[in-house]
C-alpha cells in the first residue's frame, strides 16, 4: 500500500492547517490526499491532536472547525479531538466559579455541530446539567448534536451502527469483562501528561488489551502544556493483534489519518528509549529519559510563556548548573534574543562562577549584565545592625547563628531580577531551583525560590547533571555549557565553610546528592518508609563507605528537613512536572501542619506502655 | 431534671483532661458525676469534640485514649470521636506517598482497642486495604476493633442492637429513603469548617432531618485548624422533633455528655447571630458574622502557629486598615509579648501614616521600631539605574511607566521582615493582604504578599472595616484602633496620584471597595456573570451616581485584573478560609493560563459568523 504518499500530502496539508504556507494550496492537496485515500476509504478517521488554550474557546472553537471541515473535504468517516477539547483542559473548577462558561462553550458546539455533514466528529466539552458540571463529549454529525457521554459515567458508547465504542474513562482496565470483535473499534480519550515511564506503561496497557480483546484501540492525547501540567501526545492505534498500527508525534500538533480496518497508519518516533526504562531500582543512567524530559520541560515553559503573553526572561546566572541549564532550556524556547542573564557576585562569588557565567551567557548568545550586590548587602547589613538590637532588646532570643546573611544576597538578587521584570515588557524571572533543593527546602524565600516559572522544580540534582552533558551533545550548537560548570560540586556560594574556609558546599550542607536522590527515588516510586531505607542498601553505598550512624543521620536530616519544605514548595511558582511523581503542590498535598509526623514509627510494646499511662484511675 | 449540676461537673472535669488544674482531682469527680448521671444512664453518651494534630499519631491516640478511659468510668454507652479523630484531618494525600503512616495508626487502633471494656468507642482512623487508603471508622469495644466503616460506601451501620445508625457521609439527604424510629440515634461524623452562612445551613438540615424521620441525631464535629482549614466545632444533638437539645462550645475542645433518648444535653452559645444571617442580596451589615470571622482567624493563627512550633510575629505597620486589623488578631492569640510590628516609611509615607503606626503599637503594648526604607530604596535605585540601560541596550522594550519604584519599597519592608524572622526565634512574617486586593492583584510579589501567614487573606476590605469597629467594641480593652486609621482612605502609599500630588488611593487605582466587593460577593455566592452584572443594580449604584460607561470600565478591570492575579494567588503564603467560597488555591483552582477567557461571552450570530469564516472550500 503506497502509505507514504498519504503521509507525505497529510503532513503538508497539516502544515497548512496550523499556519504555515499558503492556505490557498490546501483546496488542491485535499483532493489529492482525497483521492490517495479512495481505495482505504471505508473506515479512515482522523485524529486532531491538538494544543488548546485553557478557556479560550472561541479560538478552540475556530480551530476544532477547521479541521472538521478538512477532514469532511477528504470524505473521512470520523475525526475524534482529545477530551475536553472546546473548553480545554485542564480547567480546574473554574466553571463552579464562573458557570456561564459552560453556556458559552454548549453556544459553540451547537454552532460547530450545524457545519457537520456526512462525518461524525467526537468534541469534548463542559457539560452543565441541573447544575452539575461534566467531563463530556459530544458526538456530532448531520447538522446536529447526536449525543453526548459523560466520563463519569465511565460506560462504552457505541457510534456509527456500533463499529466504534467510545471510552471516557481513564482506565482501560475496566472494560476487561466486556467482550468486542474485529469489527469494533475502542476509541479511548484521555489527557495525559508527559511522565517518566508513562510510555511505556501505556503502550504495554493498550497493547495487551487489543491483543487480549481482539479488538483495535485508538487511542487520543492533547499536546500542550497548562501550568504545571506538560501533555505529550503520542495518539495512537493498535490492531487488534496488540501491534502498534500508528503514533502521532510527542509534542506536537497533528492531523493524523488512520484506518484501523485496513492497517493504515504511521509510527512517528517516541523521545523514550523504552528498552532502557528500568523502574526497579534507582540508577544514575538516565540517558533513556533525556530527550523527553528536555522536550517536556520546553513544552512547558513554550506554553506558559506563549498562552500567557510573555516573551522575555531574565535569570541570575551563578555559573552553577541550576541557572546554567535552566539558560539553555529557555533558548531553545524563547531564542537567545529574548533572554537576559545576570551575574550578581558577592564577595563569596569565586571567580571562576564569576567567568563560567560569562563563559556560558557568551556561548549561549544571550543578553548579560554583571552587577554586583556588594552595595545593597552593606546597606542591607546596615539597617539590620540598627534593627535588629531594637528588636532584641523586646525579643531576647536572638539566634547565636542565622542564615540572615545568606538569604540577605539570595533576596537582593531576586530584587533584581523583579525590577527587570517589572521595567521591561512581557518579562518574567526565572526560579531556578531544581526538586533536589525544593525536597530540602535548601533555597531561599523571596531569593533563588521566587520567580515568574521554576523549569527545572521536578528534575533531580543527579539527573540534571546527565541533561547538562545530553544538551551539551544533542543540541545543534555542541558544547554550549563549560565543562567546569559539570565538574564543579554544587554551592549556593552564600557562605563559607568553617572547616575549609571556602564556599560552602551543598553537599556537605545536606549530603551527597546520589544519596539524597535516591532517598527521593525511593519515597516517590516505592513509596518506602524511614526503616525500610534504613534496612536495604543504596547505590551510594556500593561505591562508598557509609556507616550506619552517617546513614541515620542523612535519613533523619531528610525527613526533619523535608517537613520544613511543605511551606516553601506551598509558595513555589508554577514549575513542569516531569518525574514519576513530583512534589507539586497541586499534585501532592500534605498538610503544612504536619511537622510532628515521626518518620520512624513506634514499636507496638512502646505504644502499649504510652497508651497505659493515659488510663485514669 | 438537675442537668445544671451534671453540666458544672463534666466541665471542671474537662477542664482537668485538658490539663488545667490537678489530675488527681479527677477519680473524685469522676465518681460525683457517675452518681449524678446515674438516673439517665441508659444510653448517655459523650461526644469528645478534640483539636487533633495532623500526623501526629502518639498525641492523637494519647488524647484519645483518655478520653475513652475516663468515659469508661462514667459509665458511659459510648463516645464518638470526631472524623479521622486518630490520624487527624485533613491528612491530603500524604498517606499515598508514606503509607507506613496507615501502618502506625492501625498499630495504635489495635492498642486503644485493647484498652476498651464495656464502653462503645467510635474513632476516625486511616485504613488501609489493598493498596487503597480509606477514610473510616472502628467501632471499639470489649478490647478489640469490633468493625470499622469507610466514608466512601456513605451508608449506614448500626451498632449496639440497632440504637445507634453511624451515617459517615457529608450529605444527610443521602438518607431520605429511609426510615428510622424514636429509639434509634443517627450518629453523624464530618469535619465541617467555619464559613459564613454554614452554621444555619447546618442548624436547618439537621434539625428537619431530625424531624422529619422522626429520629434523634447526633452530630460531632472537630475543632482546630489546619493550614487553610478552620473547623468550628459546634457538636450537637437533635430530638425527634427536630429541637436542638444540646451543643458544645464552637472553636474550643469539650468532653460533652448527652443522653438522647431521656432529653439530656445543654446548649452553648453560637458566635453566629443566626436571625440577621442574609445570603440573598449583598449588604454591607457584617454584624452578624463578626464574632464567627474573628474566632475563625483566632484559632487559624493560634492552631498554624501552635502545631508548627511558631511563637512569634513580626509585621509592617504602615498605619493602614489590614496591618493594623492583623495586629490586633496577633495580639490577641499570641499575647503582645510576642508581636513586633514596624513601621517602615518612605518619602511618600505620610506624616499621620507614621503616627497611626505607633500610636496603634502603644495602644497594643506590642514591640515596635520605626526603620526608614530610604537608604535600601536609593541604593536600589542606584543600581537599577546602572542596570537598566544595559538590558535596555539589549532589550528595546523599556515601559515608559512603570511599578518598578513602587514595588522597590514594598519588597525592600519584605526584606526586613523576612530579615527579622531569619535573625529570631520561632517568628514568621505576616502578609497583611486582604481578600478584595488578593482578586485584583493589588499586592507585590515578595512585598506585602509575602510571609508565612496571611490571616486576613479571605476578608474583603469593607468587612474589614466592620471587624475594625467591632474589635474596638467588643475587646476588653476598648478602641485600640485609632479612628483615624478607620476614617482614612485606603492606600498603599508607593506612589503618588499625578491627579492630586498626594499618595495614590487604592480606590482611585482600582475602583470603590463597596463595588470591588459586590463583584466578588456576587461571583462567589451567585456565580454570576459579567453579564449579569451588567444587568443587574448594585448596592454602591443606588447611593452614587454611576454611569453606564463608568459601571462597565469598573467590570472589564475587575476580570482582567482577576485574571492577571491567578499566578500571585498561586503563591500565597497560608491563610485562614473565613467566607461562604474563597479563592485559596486549595479550594479554588484556576489555571493562571487561562488569560485569555472572554468574561463578556459572545453572541450565538457571531459565533456563527465567526465558525462559518473557518469552514474550508
Amino acid at each position: 500500500m503506497n502509505t507514504e504518499f498519504i503521509y507525505e500530502l497529510s503532513e503538508k496539508a497539516d502544515s497548512i492547517l496550523q499556519g504555515n504556507g499558503n492556505l490557498s494550496d490546501l483546496s488542491a492537496l485535499s483532493m489529492e490526499l482525497k483521492a490517495a485515500l479512495k481505495p482505504y476509504n471505508s473506515g479512515c478517521i482522523a485524529i486532531a491532536q491538538l494544543n488548546q488554550i485553557v478557556g479560550d474557546i472561541e479560538y478552540n472553537a475556530k480551530k476544532i472547525m477547521k479541521y472538521i471541515s478538512f477532514a469532511e473535504n477528504l470524505g473521512l468517516e470520523m475525526i475524534i479531538f482529545p477530551e475536553l477539547s472546546l473548553m480545554g483542559y485542564p480547567i480546574g473548577n473554574t466553571v463552579e466559579r464562573h458557570p456561564f462558561l459552560a453556556d458559552e462553550n454548549k453556544k459553540w458546539l451547537e454552532e460547530i455541530a450545524k457545519f457537520t455533514k456526512t462525518i461524525t466528529a467526537l468534541v469534548g466539552f463542559v457539560e452543565c446539567k441541573n447544575g452539575e458540571f461534566y467531563n463530556s463529549l459530544a458526538i456530532l454529525t448531520n447538522g446536529k448534536v447526536l449525543n453526548t457521554i459523560r466520563k463519569s459515567d465511565s460506560a462504552i458508547y457505541s457510534v456509527n451502527e456500533a463499529k466504534y465504542n467510545i471510552l471516557l474513562s481513564e482506565n482501560i482496565t475496566d472494560l476487561d469483562s466486556l467482550s468486542f470483535d474485529k469489527s469494533q473499534v475502542i476509541v479511548q480519550l484521555s489527557n495525559s501528561m508527559s511522565r517518566n515511564g508513562s510510555e511505556n506503561k501505556k503502550h504495554r496497557a493498550l497493547s495487551s488489551f487489543a491483543k487480549k480483546h481482539n479488538t483495535p484501540i485508538i487511542y487520543v492525547n492533547q499536546v500542550g502544556a497548562v501550568d504545571n501540567c506538560s501533555f505529550d501526545g503520542g495518539s495512537r492505534v493498535y490492531n487488534s493483534y496488540g501491534t502498534l498500527l500508528a503514533r502521532a508525534k510527542f509534542f506536537e500538533e497533528q492531523f493524523l489519518i488512520v484506518n484501523p480496518f485496513n492497517n493504515i497508519g504511521k509510527i512517528y518516533s517516541s523521545p523514550v528509549l523504552p528498552e532502557k526504562e528500568n523502574n526497579e531500582t534507582f540508577s544514575l543512567d538516565y540517558e533513556y529519559d533525556l530527550e523527553r524530559t528536555y522536550q517536556t520541560i520546553c513544552q512547558g515553559i513554550r506554553d506558559y510563556f506563549g498562552k500567557n503573553g510573555i516573551k522575555r526572561a531574565c535569570l541570575g546566572l551563578s555559573g552553577g548548573l541550576d541557572s546554567t541549564v535552566c539558560a539553555v532550556l529557555l533558548v531553545d524556547v524563547l531564542g537567545k534574543e529574548n533572554v537576559f542573564g545576570i551575574s550578581m557576585p558577592s564577595k563569596i562569588t569565586s571567580k571562576e562562577s564569576k567567568s563560567d557565567a560569562e563563559q556560558l551567557a557568551s556561548n549561549l548568545g544571550i543578553g548579560f549584565a554583571e552587577v554586583s550586590i556588594k552595595d545593597m548587602v552593606d546597606t542591607n547589613t546596615k539597617v539590620f545592625d540598627n534593627l535588629f538590637p531594637e528588636v532584641e532588646t523586646y525579643w531576647n532570643c536572638r539566634y547565636k547563628k542565622s542564615y540572615t546573611q545568606d538569604n540577605i544576597q539570595a533576596r537582593t538578587r531576586a530584587m533584581y531580577l523583579w525590577g527587570v521584570s517589572n521595567e521591561f515588557e512581557s518579562c518574567i524571572p526565572i526560579a531556578t531551583s531544581d526538586k533536589s533543593e525544593a525536597y530540602m527546602g535548601y533555597a531561599t524565600i523571596n531569593g533563588d525560590m521566587s520567580g515568574g516559572f521554576a523549569p527545572i522544580a521536578d528534575v533531580t540534582k543527579t539527573k540534571l547533571f546527565a541533561l547538562a552533558r545530553w544538551l551539551n551533545n544533542n543540541r545543534k550548537e555542541k558544547n554550549v555549557i563549560p565543562e567546569s560548570i559539570i565538574l564543579k560540586r554544587p554551592g549556593a556560594e552564600l557562605a563559607i565553610d568553617e572547616k575549609t574556609g571556602k564556599p560552602l558546599k551543598a553537599e556537605d550542607a545536606l549530603m551527597p546528592y546520589e544519596f539524597l536522590d535516591e532517598v527521593i527515588w525511593r519515597i516517590e516510586n516505592k513509596h518506602e518508609s524511614y526503616n525500610d531505607m534504613i534496612n536495604s542498601e543504596f547505590l551510594y553505598e556500593r561505591e562508598h563507605s557509609v556507616s550506619k550512624e552517617q546513614k541515620t543521620q542523612w535519613l533523619d536530616k531528610f525527613f526533619r528537613r523535608m517537613s520544613f519544605a511543605l511551606y516553601k514548595g506551598s509558595i513555589m511558582p508554577p514549575s513542569v512536572i516531569v518525574d514519576t511523581q513530583s512534589i507539586n503542590k497541586y499534585e501532592y498535598y500534605q498538610p503544612i501542619t504536619s511537622s510532628h509526623i515521626n518518620y520512624n514509627g513506634t514499636q507496638k510494646s512502646v505504644i502499649r506502655e504510652k497508651l497505659e499511662k493515659m488510663i485514669l484511675r
